[in-house]
């Protein structure tokens, strides 16, 4: 796999890779260089056909990420510098809203991932770690994770897609306020059952173990009815129930002519592990 | 009631009629002609002035429905033969789309009803019983049911409807996209905990009690109250809060001129039961 | 505060407000003239800035309210009123139209209200309790609290909002209809079971304990901060998350050009209190 | 081509079918058994892969239709006789709500229809004229044509599409409010200058002939193409830039995989005349 | 008709009300007061039930209105003393947009009315105009009026409207971007041709008389049928055609219940001018 | 400015860039190479703030551009390669979606870019010409332009953007059907009277002229104006009136806070002519 300077990539099992968020003697904390990097290695994962599930972690035991490196953001970050080019309230508008865009498009990356992304949330997981794992696919929390919807804390409210998604993610809006207005710390166990995460492990090994496992069980299936499965759903969430009819309709008129079918169908009579071409 | 091939009808309680899926030697499989009988079904109950409420079972002990006959479907399905007719990518979609959308509409007919529509999912629940399912209003389980949206296993994403309703029926997005990816087994108690279910009954005979309960307590209401309800919940489903205060405002301005307000009002001071002119 | 005829509002903390429906010898039924009023109470405190949050109760503790005053509303309710004025259908509807517009706008002034609302459910919580508690933002119970949609009861749908919003407040649709359609009394620990609460504490003088908490905490935090994390949940709700994410950009473009970033900031590095600028 | 009571069908050309509303005794005036024929009429058409063009006019000299046989109506159409079943308002209201649905949904079989409906508006063209000609793609005009959205003179709103279509048909909101709310008929000249009609021909001949020389344009091209365009324009007018971008995407994902590319790429480089396989 | 401080009512035919921005001597131009009242005199139109057509044009010869009084906003209006209170740019952004709410709701009161509004645009008509007039059903122009969107020029985009309901008013988006992006000023004879305007009269005398013989039309008609006409065609632009086709059916299930269809059919037999009950 | 293969740039008027397509030996035809080169090219405009305002033509007298080059494409495309790749229909599919997304996005950019975009079409505009000027805000046409909807003719439906935006371009779907469905050429006179142009000049070098001309005067305005109207409006054609007025709100709450309207005002009454900071 291609090599990174903030994020370590690799294939522990066929067709799956691991991603960790590699700053581990800074809580994984982000700064603009390693949002813009973790775009181009989901971008890569997305169409690289050895790969058909995706395990996202952070590395060492303390944290998934703390978020924002707030420090390095009020140093010299580019939201810092562009406001201070002006004192124009509507030109600092003007460049805040394009970091800010930036920012939402390079996180936003793991949803538009054509693969299927299970994220492990262990440890300290503040702010960002939340706008990154609403948008993947399935979460796995470690019974040591300690979320929490950070920004209010720091005067702002999250921008970079948590208060956008988590409504859509979680049933509970009372719920979801509750968090994101208080910025409240919240453990595995509530986060399971509020839906958040769909499993708990009691540590961060057990909890990859999980994944992994999961993984590799997407893995083994069609990539064609996968990825399908990933892409019908993450329209459902955005469309009414007639407009999305519509279009698994056409999506699955050219789906539908695959060799898939017929060899998960006979491995199913034959009782084999039937092997799929590539996607 | 009318009498059908692949469906049986009755009315075990006044105003409410009983659907099973009538093809238990076949695990209640379904094939072309039954959901084209289906959507008969329910569109007649739906106009049905007799009728204020339906429950929805499969015939047998063995399952409500164990979803698509793939055998069938292999061997001279519509979809099978349209197919057949050309090799041209373009005009195999077509008349594939053509085929989903008629499928989609069928199954929608549950939706569509105007009346409310209780399923008793028991047994094995598999790929089209989820279609279904979710197009109801209210789901009770047996203990015994064994539901898996099974699709991603012969090769497709689920198109008749599953992916699209699933995310607005259970609030939890990463369970949902866990069971939808994985086509993994999940049991009653774990659809009650997920909310997918309402409730839960040690077997068949139980949940079935159970829905005969509430449909007869529905039966007793106003329709035009029971029926108003339904339409507006399903509207706010796929609407923003504006735009369903909106139509609900619209709506009402018809049905509150009904005598069942008044009707229902002198009961409930009377402590009689009120009786409802047929709708 | 301002004084009110309905309602007593009072400042039992800094920055917090407290709201109490008050007829609490009616089980603070609601009849025109107080839902007129309670948009005036919600409106004004909107753009109070020395209010952070307000906590939302019914005074007594009988109920939070039992809904509609039907008996009132039968007799010489503006709903009333208008439908006697003429026996054309289409000229009661559009008078039935605006009233019902009219009521919806009141109680949507919860929703609207700059400021997060948190709601102490206790007692009898009929009706209209519930389309002003899903207005909230984060709902507590009491565990003596008895919710029910009544609607039904008395031949119609609820219309003021109960419908529209609470599938986009709890998870589990299967859930919402069944209480719907059924008009069923549930209590407090299966409100927090599905969802619709996120607290429900022994009796209602812990459940505003809580609430006061809740409230002082949400008023310590940056405004700038906590008002925005608001607005942006809301728009989230109604919106794709594209639409959504792309609002938020445009909103933190001016609402990031605060102190309360520094401060906030500050204070977390310094373990002071901070303070913010009014809003 | 098929036989049907209420029209008349021929195929004039290659791939051309013409569709005559056949009643030109009464100014092809509607009833409720013709508009259920009608739909049955294109639907037919939308799947006859000897079709690729449908030119839609009315039988006679004197008019396309002049809409609704309101005598008939009056005496004994569905509408009626659902009406006087019962004086309960919302009962009413439920019975006319299924009948407009119904002759909505046989209206908008013209715009379901897969192929492109060219139709030629001439003579009296009232009320339904328009609810059915906003539905078609193209519409050519006779001078002699008279068009009136001539609904409000008998004291409802046009309710089965005029309304919902036409601001999305013609581009001044203006002119479109003057003649809907004003019920003045129109002449072909100013349908022209407005953009309702894309050609005017001297008369009911010229018209039919220009309409038959673009059918036959349109049925001489690649039907794949062909129809894929009226889809994707029809999705285009009711959703986001955005969204339509997407479902293109999808849609050309299968409908690119035919062989009409390369045939229309080789016949238009050897200026030879195309043949395309059915569809 | 009630009096008003900055605009002039009176009824110079039965059922249509004239309405007239009089402040000729600063050609119409409104301060904060003046849109509030505005409201006001729509709200109250909007239910009076002896209107059914409006008319709305500016006092005196020299304009419709020039839009915003800058001087007087400069000086004195909420917008400046709200943005003195703080130098906190989130705090401003906050007041803002509260004024902006406020203005363009008070504006939006044309478009909300229930019954037709016919703008006469003559003389100046400068930013608000459009504003204005775009939220009016049906514009004509006096030959001497000098439209633009002013707005640019003053270093601002427009916000109460026109960018918003312009592009759904008039159909080519390429004239709509260059007046508005220019703030050129174009005549009465660009805005016809372009469909912003449905007439064109040779001074302001003869377009009021159009105008005046337009309402008197309008309001011989059913009310029913016109005032459901504007609902359902506002309704339209804002939706997509199913949705839109969904709400009309609601809407007509009530509004067909009316004596009005059968006092326009037998007026239409007999020739008769009907008479309609008060809406 | 910067340099590009096969673009040229210059800035000939102050704040004003000149885009040219330069490959008029080929009728500026494109290739895969090019489209990611015109993406780089207007997200770099779109930021410099050295520039106000964009003309964009097709060097060379013969072609704005004819559009795809067929030859390149069929001969070693991506999208041959790519599909050349597998005979799996699914992955096919997956595989051009791909490349049809990206080439969208490239496209698209030109609507993106926060600078508006003159756009003059001339001679050749065939396919690629209507899906890149649809995306510009501004069209001019010189009296020789030649324009068509090309893909029919190559048996494919254009999915780059012409159908999804032309319907928002121009307000006769009857007219934007027809063109699109026949592949037909239109000339200028006809763009302009349907509204797909704004202008038509006697030949290329006038209607070079007139779009330097607004360039120019676009360029003198204040940038946050003219750049906030293009944004606004782009957000209102996909958006009901509600949203975009909510989303206006915001968006100036920032704006507002610029000097930008008191140099505009202060040289409006000075008659003198105003600079702006750079943005």
């Amino acid at each position: 796999m291609a090599s990174y300077k903030h994020f370590l990539i690799d294939k522990p099992l066929p067709y799956v890779a691991h991603v960790q968020i590699n700053r581990p003697q800074k809580l994984n904390a982000f700064f603009d260089e390693m949002w813009l990097e973790f775009k181009v290695v989901f971008d890569t994962l997305s169409i690289d056909s050895d790969v058909r599930a995706i395990v996202l972690s952070g590395a060492g035991d303390r944290a998934f990420t703390a978020g924002l490196d707030v420090q390095k953001a009020s140093q010299g970050g580019l939201l810092k510098q562009a406001a201070d080019k002006t004192t124009d309230g509507a030109r600092k508008a003007a460049v805040m809203k394009r970091e800010i865009e930036t920012f939402q498009s390079c996180i936003a990356s793991v949803e538009k991932c054509e693969k299927p992304v299970i994220c492990v949330l262990h440890g300290i997981c503040f702010g960002l770690a939340l706008d990154i794992s609403t948008c993947a696919d399935v979460r796995i929390a470690s019974a040591d994770a300690k979320m929490s919807i950070k920004e209010v804390d720091i005067g702002l409210a999250a921008d970079i897609g948590t208060l956008t998604r988590m409504p859509k993610v979680v049933g509970s809006f009372s719920w979801v306020k509750e968090v994101a207005l208080s910025a409240r710390v919240f453990g595995a166990e509530e986060a399971l059952r509020v839906g958040f995460v769909s499993q708990v492990k009691e540590n961060k090994a057990k909890a990859m173990e999980a994944a992994m496992e999961m993984a590799a069980l997407l893995a083994s299936k069609s990539p064609v009815a996968v990825q399908s499965t990933k892409e019908i759903l993450n329209h459902a969430r955005d469309n009414t129930v007639a407009s999305s009819l519509r279009y698994t309709g056409v999506w699955n008129s050219a789906a539908l002519q695959t060799s898939d079918v017929e060899r998960a169908m006979m491995s199913g009579i034959k009782k084999t592990r039937p092997t799929f071409e590539k996607l």
